[in-house]
Formats: C-alpha cells, sequence, structure tokens
C-alpha cells in the first residue's frame, strides 16, 4: 500500500491554528503500522501502558498517573469535575480557555468558573493570594462559591509563558491555601522549546497537582496525556472518563501516538521547529515595521497591521483577527505548528516585501 | 512512505469484540492520503460536508442533519440530553447500553433512566405503550419522571434485529404518546446486512426522529454519524457537542472516514463480510454440536459451551463469557466485524474439530 | 395564647397522608411566641443552636452535626449528592422514595439510583451483599455505576419496619463493602413506637452514618433534621445546602420547631399517638371483615376492600387507593398522623357498621 | 385570636436585614386560624387558587401562571434552569445576587452565569444590547456559552431601583434578541412604594417574561411567589419544582400566606411601612452628617461612617457593614422590614444625638 499525499499547491499558507493538519507523520506511521493489530480496548492494552512510562520518564514522575483522552475541553471537563468537591469553583483567568471557549463545559459539570483579571493571559500569585483571602474575610462567604483549585495554562492563550519563578509562586499559593494546581498544557511542546523557557516537564510535575500535555496541536490526530502526580486528587479516573463520554473505544490509538511522541524526542523536535518558524514569521513582521503587540516566545505571535496589509496578505496568507477589525488597523495572530515549512516563512516574507 | 503491516502470526484468534482492529484499509488510506492537508477545524470543513451530503443519502434524507461525533457513549449522552426537557427521562431496555455500559453518564446529564423488561434485548410496542399509559394513569405521576424518549439499539446488545413491523410499532407507539424514538446504531451495518434483515437505513431514518449510525465498531477508527431527521427536536447541536467536550477539534478526521464509508459501498460491504463469518461460524459451532443460546442474525454470536471446551479453546481463541461461568458449563460471545478473516474462521473450525 | 380552630364539621373525615394539617398545637406556640423576635438567618441562631444539642441528645450522639433543612426530597437530594463521588450511584429497594417519588431528584444532581428487588418496601442484608459482591466480579464494573451508599427508609413507604437485627445486618454488610448508610426518617416517629418496634434513635445514629428525622410528617409545619454522625462524609454542608437551594433565609423557624419537638417528649407522643389509633383504625377493618394486605406496624395501612365498600366509604371518609382500582375488589391505604383523633376512629367505625 | 410576642426589651435595635422577625402578625394569624384544617398538599388546594387568582388580580395579569416557592435561591434557580436551554447561559449583573450568594446554584443546575459590570446593581439596556450584539459578531461564539436570558432584580442588590422607562428599554433590548427577561423581586414591596418609584406590578408583569414576587423579605415566615407571563417558556413547572426539591409539601402554607399579604393590602402596607422607615432613617443619619453613599429609595441604606461612630452604634444597634472595614471610616448597610418600628428609629436618633 502506497500512500499519496495531496498536497494542493494553490492552498493558501495558512496560520489560523494549530490543529489543521493531520498527524506528524511519525504519528502516523505508528498508527499506520499498527492498524491492523487487534488489541482490547479502552486503554488497557501494551501501547497505552508504554506510552504511560514514556510520559512519566519525560515528566521525571515515575509514580503519577497518565490517562489519555481525545480533547481539551474533554479532559479539562474530567480533570476539574474529577478534582473539584460540589460547592467548589474553579480559579481561571478571564481569559483561560475554560473560562471562554468551552461552551460553558465546566458549568454544565455543575462548576462555577471563578475568573481573576489577568496580564497577557497569566495570572500573578498575589492576585491569587488576594481572591483566597479575601474570600474567606468575607463574612457572607458560605453563600458563595469557594475556590478549589487554580486553573492556568502554559502557554497561555495569548502565547505569553510562566517563568519558573512564576510557576512556583503560583504552586506555593495555591499550597498554602491548600488547593490544587492544574496546568492545561495544550500548547506544552510549543512553551517547553521557546525562547527563554526556563522550566522543564518536570519542573511542571514537581509543580502541579494535576496537569495535561496536549498532543492535538502538537503532532497527533487527536489526544491529550492527563498526568496526576497528586494521586489521591483523582482516583477512580477510568469512570469518571467514561461518564463524561471521553473513553476511546480504541483506546490503543492514544498510547501508539503518544509513544511517537515521546518515544525519539518527537515531541520536543516539534516544539523546537513550531518555535524556530514563529521567531522567523515575527522578525520578518517586524522587519517590516509591523508592531508586536504581545511578546510572546511561542508559536502564537500577534502583530498590529494596517487594515490595507491585512486585506492584502488574506489574498494568500490565511491568519485570524485578535480581536474586532478596527477602524484603519487591527490586531492579528499568526500561529505555527509541526506543519508550519521554512517554505510557508519564505513565501509569507516575499509577500511582505 | 510504506506502511508495513506487523501482523503477528502468533497472535491469538480473537473474536472478544468488534473494535479490536484500527480502520479498515480503505478508510484508512483516505487519512493518509489527507494527512498533510490543512482545513479549518471543528467540522466546518469540505470533508464533513460532504460526507454529511452521502449520509443523508444514504438515508434518503436529504434534509437531515448529520453531526459526526467521537464515540457512542458521548454521542448518547449528546443527543438525549438535547432532546429531553429537564424533568424527563429516557425509556429503555433493561438492557439497553445506557442503563447498563456507560457509567452513569444518561445520569450525570441530570436525566432518569427508565428502564423496561426485554425479550433477548429487545422491546416491545406493547410494553412501551403499557408504561406510558400506566405513567399518566398514576395520580402522583407529577413525582415521577416522565418519559420524554424512547431508546432502543438496532442491532441491540444482544445482536438480535427488530424487524421492520417491530420498529413500524415502536414509532408508531411513540409519536401516538408524542415523544421521540431514538435509535442507538453502533452497529448499524452489522444490522443492514443481517440474516433477513428487511429494514432500510432509508426505514431507520423514517421512523427514527434521532438516530446514529456507527462507525467506531464498522471501519473507522473512531466516530459516529448522529442523524438528526426531526431537526426542531436538536437545534443548537453545535454548542450542545462543544459543552459535552465531544467536539474533535480535527473534525474532517470524522469527516474522511465517514466520506470513506458511505462514499463507495464500503458500509455494506463491511456489514455483509461481518455477518458471513458470524454465519459460517455459528454453523461451525452447531456443527460441533453446541447450542446456540440466542438467535441472532448479526455479527454477535451466543454459545453455550462446556467449561472443558472453553478452556482449551482459549488456549489460541480469544472471546467473552456472557455472563457469571458456570458450575460445568457457560454462555460465551463470539463477536466477528470488517477486520475478522475467513482465515480466522478455518482455524477455530480446525480447533473445534 | 388563644388559638381559634376553623374546624368545618362538614369537612370529611381524612385518611389521605400524614402532611394534611399544619402544625402540632405546641409547635405552633413556639412559633408563635417567637415570631417577633429578630434573629440572625441560615441557622446560625441560637434556636437552631438548642435545637441540634436536643437532636443529638435523643440520639445519643453528642458529636454528631445536625443540619435542619425544609424538605424529604431536599434533604434527601442533598444528603446523597454530598455523599456520592461522581462516578457513584445511590442503591436503594425499587420502592424506596427516591427511586420513584421524587422526579428525579437524584438524577438531575447527577446520580443513578440503582434498584433492588423488595420485601413490602424492605432490602435484605443478602441482596445488598450479593449485588455489591456481583458488581465488582464483573469484569466491566468499570463501565457500570459503581454502588456508593445504601438508601432504606424506616419505617418504609409500605408502613413496614426494619427490625434492630435488620438493621445490624444491613448496616454491617455496607460497612464490610466500605459504603455508608444512609436512612430516611421521614416518618421516623411513627416507627420508633410502632407495636413491636425494638430499635431506638440511638439504634439509627449507631448504625447510619447519616439520616434524617422527619417533622414534616410528624408534627412540624414542615422541616426535617439531617443527622451526620459520620461526619468526614459530609463536610461542608452548608455551602451544599445553599448550593441546592435549601437554605432556608429564617433558619430559626426549623430550630424553634425541632426544639418545640425534642424539649418535651413532644416527638415521642406524636409517634404514639398515631400509631394507637392505626392500630384502632385496622382493628375496625379487621373486625368489619376486611383483609389487612400488608402487616405494618406503623401509621399507614393497608386493606383490600370490595369496590363497592370503598365507594360508600368516600362519601364521607378520604383514602387513597394503593395501585390500581380493582375490577371488584381493591388495596386501599388509610394514614394516621398526630393530627387524626379518636373521634375520627369512632366515625370511620361508626360508618363501617 | 390573641397572640403574646416574647419581645426582649434587651435587644438591639436590629437594622441587619430584612428577614429577621418571623411573619407579619396579619400573615401569622392566618397560618393559626388554618392550621388544624386538612387539606390536599403540595399546592393542589384552595388557598393556593385563591392566592394565585389574587397574585394574578395585583399583576392585572389573568392568565399568569403562579407557582409558590420556599425560597429565593430556589425560584431563581428552578425558574433560570427551567427557562434555558442546555447550552445557553444566564446574563446578570456582576453584583446579581445570583451571580454572587448563591453558592453556585445556577452553575450546579448546568448554566454559566455571563455577568456584566453594574453601576449600583443596575444594568444598562445599552450594556445588555452590546453585549449580546459583540457576542454573536465573535466567530468563535458557537464555543461560547450563548446569553439565553436576562436576570435583574428590582429593587436590585444595592436598594436601587431601575426606572419605568429603564425596564421598558430592558425589556425591549431582550425582546429585539428574542431572549427572555427574568426580574427578582426578593424585595419588591420595597421598591413598589419606594420614593419616586414609577412601576407597577402590572408594568412588571407587562415587561417580564418570569418574575418573583417575594415574600421572605416582605411579611411571610417564608415563601416566593413565581409569576410567568409568558407561559411557553415554563411548561411543566410542577416536576421540575418537585426535582429540584423545592416543593413544599404541605404547599397550602404558602397559599395561606400569599393570599394574606394580597387580600387586604398588606403587602402594600408592608411596603409603605418600611420605606417610610428608611427615609427617617436616611433623614437621621444625614442630619447627623453622615455620607449617603448609595441614593437608595428602598428600604436598604447605604452611609459612609467613621469607624468610632460605628463602634459606638455597635453597642445598641447592629447593621453590616458593606465591603471591608476601611482605616477610619467605613461604608455600612441598614435595612428596614415591616418589622422595624419607628421607635426603633426614635431610639436610633437619640444614639445619634
Amino acid at each position: 500500500m502506497y500512500i499519496r499525499f495531496y498536497f494542493d499547491a494553490d492552498v493558501m499558507i495558512r496560520f489560523d491554528s494549530d490543529y489543521m493538519a493531520g498527524a506528524h507523520l511519525e504519528v502516523l506511521e505508528r498508527l499506520v503500522a499498527t492498524n491492523m493489530e487487534l488489541t482490547v480496548g479502552y486503554g488497557n492494552d501494551e501501547y497505552c501502558a508504554a506510552a504511560c512510562r514514556l510520559v512519566c520518564e519525560a515528566c521525571s514522575a515515575p509514580d503519577a498517573e497518565v490517562m489519555f483522552l481525545v480533547g481539551g475541553t474533554q479532559t479539562n471537563t474530567v480533570a476539574i469535575d474529577g478534582i473539584l468537591r460540589r460547592h467548589e469553583g474553579v480559579l481561571a483567568a478571564e481569559s483561560g480557555h475554560i473560562a471562554v471557549h468551552e461552551s460553558g463545559a465546566i458549568e454544565a459539570s455543575g462548576h462555577k468558573v471563578l475568573t481573576l483579571p489577568h496580564s497577557d493571559g497569566k495570572l500573578s500569585a498575589e492576585d491569587v493570594d488576594s481572591y483566597i483571602r479575601e474570600f474567606y474575610a468575607d463574612a457572607t462567604c458560605q453563600h458563595m462559591v469557594a475556590p478549589g483549585m487554580l486553573y492556568i495554562s502554559q502557554p497561555t492563550e495569548y502565547g505569553t509563558l510562566y517563568s519558573l519563578r512564576e510557576l512556583e509562586a503560583l504552586s506555593a499559593t495555591c499550597h498554602k491555601h491548600n488547593i490544587p494546581l492544574y496546568i492545561d498544557g495544550a500548547r506544552m511542546a510549543y512553551g517547553l522549546k521557546a525562547e527563554g523557557a526556563d522550566f522543564t516537564l518536570a519542573d511542571i510535575a514537581r509543580l502541579a497537582d494535576v496537569f495535561y500535555i496536549g498532543g492535538t496541536k502538537c503532532g497527533t490526530l487527536f489526544g491529550e496525556a492527563l498526568v496526576v502526580t497528586n494521586r489521591q486528587l483523582l482516583t477512580n479516573l477510568f469512570p469518571l472518563v467514561k461518564q463524561h463520554g471521553a473513553l476511546l473505544a480504541k483506546g490503543r490509538l492514544l498510547g501508539v501516538q503518544f509513544g511517537a511522541l515521546f518515544g525519539d524526542g518527537l515531541y520536543e523536535r516539534i516544539g523546537e521547529h513550531a518555535v524556530r518558524l514563529a521567531v522567523r514569521l515575527r522578525e520578518a513582521m517586524r522587519g517590516a515595521g509591523y508592531e508586536v503587540v504581545i511578546e510572546s516566545p511561542t508559536n502564537q505571535q500577534f502583530f498590529r497591521l494596517p487594515n490595507e496589509v491585512i486585506d492584502r496578505l488574506h489574498e494568500s496568507v490565511s491568519f485570524d483577527y485578535w480581536g474586532p477589525r478596527g477602524k484603519s488597523e487591527s490586531v492579528v495572530r499568526f500561529v505555527t505548528s509541526w506543519a508550519t515549512t521554512d517554505e510557508d516563512i519564505d513565501r509569507l516574507c516575499e509577500i511582505l516585501r
């Protein structure tokens, strides 16, 4: 059997998002290679077991529980619903994915998202600390929703990154107040290899109680690895996942893919690749005289462009507005991924000229 | 790129379930062929649009809404939660998948599963009618959960099949009482091509208000096509799916797969293949003198075997018990699928000899 | 203090239920006497504190937490939702109030009611034990709803009573399997003083992990006392109650009423009174030659009467059918309460003659 | 009928809230007078029927459905959960009771509270309109929670009042966008009789689709009248109320109380009384030189007082801080009700002197 790649040269250069292509070829090969094997379902197979071990190793967390789920909203909902007690809510940035773009999945599972102001997508430990202290100082706090955990994204929805120091402060604040820290790592690969990134997966595993390492945006067809280091927080994960409709029948597809990501340094290479191209893209934009509006060291880049430039670019390049279209200029977002090529950037540079 | 199939000859012959292999090769090829294309996410792509049209055609339901989801429990939950009003429950057989094997997903979304006795997995229109009439005759019915819809599986969890006449009676009963009929078609392919099957997808579409055509057990890596013929029942499906964590980011993967299933008669061929092998298997068993305990015309077959035979078979053939192991004999289930081969049956026959 | 009662002599004698009148006069007097006092809300007042102490004393459970709620369905839902983890369900008799007559309140809070067959409303420890053992023996149990607690009613919906020995067996079975026992005591007063009752509130508190002592049917305008003896099971009861919309603003009304019930032996007198009249009623029926269909020692009595007798009685006596009206005879239920009078029984006897 | 009131002269003058006393005497008398009557339960009695008619009359809404519930959080949750579809949320002021002080009851029923900035507790029609227009203009709106209804309180949590014009603008905005307007009238009596109030209950009924008239804070022991003028929005209210654990067994207690409130102008007298005393109180404060910080025409009054004054007052007068205690001065809230007396104000005046 041969595989032909239909790649239409006429297709625009696309920087809309990091989930536009299928899987990285090394991942796809593994899926193809194992396709006709017959295994037990629901993740109870050897591929999942092996991938769990690889993820634990990558996190220097030999005792963590790892469970593979299909998508991000699903993973956030299962984790948050599993961690929180009935009367508790989850603290998050106003810009947090769970607060904005999950169609109320957290609320549908019964919990309030308690929002805090943010700075380019990031929360400060001080703000979290103040919120919790003021909450318990309020005489009516028993009538309000108690903050039962903290949700942050690393990288954030704005492409920004918490430094190791900031992560340590957030973790310390959470644990001082006896609530767990949960990290949404949908784009973790692009954070780990970001310019100036000073944290590792082992740091994440040490500082967070529960987190997930995203596959969907970082090389797999789909799939996220939920990692539970504080295991008493999320016991009985299996029925919880099933109850949320989040258990993949052919669970091994997740194990196979994460095995590919973590077996041979692919996850790191994917991160490096996308970040390198994001830097090229940003420098090209800057070189062309356009303002970089958020200092993002990761695969998402934000620029202020004259509307006429946007319109001209859109003839051959796709990318999104970030916020509404302004009168004469607008902010736009460009996203790179493992599937972006140097040729894409070259062509963009040409067009920018 | 080459694809090698790792098929270990030492591996046991497996009849445990119909979701042990990856995807049918014709499906896989399409996934591979389209892998590097860049498309918009969440099912808003051309592959999904084309697959919707194909599914509608297959169902002779040009105006139906089709939405592709990842798995069965998820699809059932989204559909049932979307259809029911807050105070309503869903009628189902005591053996129905939603009543038994979904870890309380329906209840987690707030609805009671109202169970009825069944006959080899099937409900009778009379029982449904009686239940509803008695419910409303009860003076305290306002304190009880109102039956808001009917759930059946075709084929059932016991491999049995409703005849067209039985489907028509169930549909008429539902509509007489003004509740919708929902059909779980996780194994629909194996029902449509079952021995003596007298119904078509067009019948299903005509008689049910909402139903789903299963991909996971019938040729895809994953995926179910939810078909809404009574469209006013399930408006705003998109945010509902998203809220349930059931929206696949790379939605086109579903479109591509269902396009493969329904573009070239593959779905029918898959059904025929598995049923033919199931019949071969059953006749082999019967020929060997073993009792067939459920008259199933589909890909699931149930036998009563002496425990010593079970133990001997288990040395090289995998299959499940159906219920607890008895003292001297037990009931077991054998399942075929598109991935079962004639060689599998040949080898089983040899072992049985 | 004077209270005039508007009691229309034309009104029928009523045996429909035990919640047809307002409050016992001793309760009402206390409400009236304290009406103009100004206290803090939400149960943080001295009346609630005192009533808690009285309830704890009555239960010989000095360390129990007591919380007063408004109604039974509410109390069951708060307790069960608070005790269960997300993926767990509650075991109950098929006839249990939560399984039948709470409009799906338990499911609306996300949990399945796992039903067991019963004998006149009662469960056997053996059946509970078998259910749990078989559940965990099933290979697919992770896909099913785990039994997370046991619910029983004492007295049951059939007026029957568990003996001390039966309660001990149920409690032992629960604790052997590490699940809590919850007792719905909506009619507890009528059980404690039932003919041949061999258990006390102290037994209930010792054997159950959580239970409630009903006020609504036993002398108050409304109100149930939720008693948590296994306190780690239900921490943060206050916000849970508030979240369920079950927190009474003028919480002291509950404290005042339960103070009246438990301050001066009123709860016991109420139980004795209603049971004595139920026995009179039963003997009158038996004397008139009618069959007693359930051996109930409490305030609910069940008879098989010819339809013509029912119709004649209904001219001046109200009571409910228990099940559908039969062809020539039917089963009916008569309920006494603290508000039933000897004159009511006298008049019934006359009519029966 | 005589009622003796135990009124401890030592008790402080209390302005903490409007739910500190029991029921207005005219309400209590009716409860006492009807106490021994035997009626059917769950609100199916003549007292409820009569009270419904009175409420409809008071609202000039003869065709409205009226249902009596026990408390405010409960009423809000039932109404909002009943109105919204699964994927929808409710718009409210950031200061709205449902957004702050209901322990996440709305989220526990599955819905997000979408908050808008407010001005002293009030929303503007412009802000509501902008929010909805911008929501649907956002390309990702299908991933966000759709605004499915608007919640406002009249009077607001800050004691302020929407003018008739403002109510009309909000109603028009809602209906332009095809979402219902829901009004929380926990303190409606004190709004209707507020200084300068230019709206009537008939206006409320005409402009809102659903609203409730509060009893708990306005003369009853407990109870709120939910009024549904747009009846197709909330069908099957009975099982919904039951499912929420909000159905009072002795439902007639609510009918009797609301019959008392609305039968003889009591509701109006209660409003007038509390507002008159609030004005006296405010003028006394102003006369004593203290700043009125919110222009409230209703029974809640807010002042900025030097901490030393607060401390001195607190020796004999109870009232709450509004926000944290400042360094040298703080904002405090005084609340009057039907139970506040002219003597209370006289004594406060004396102390202020």
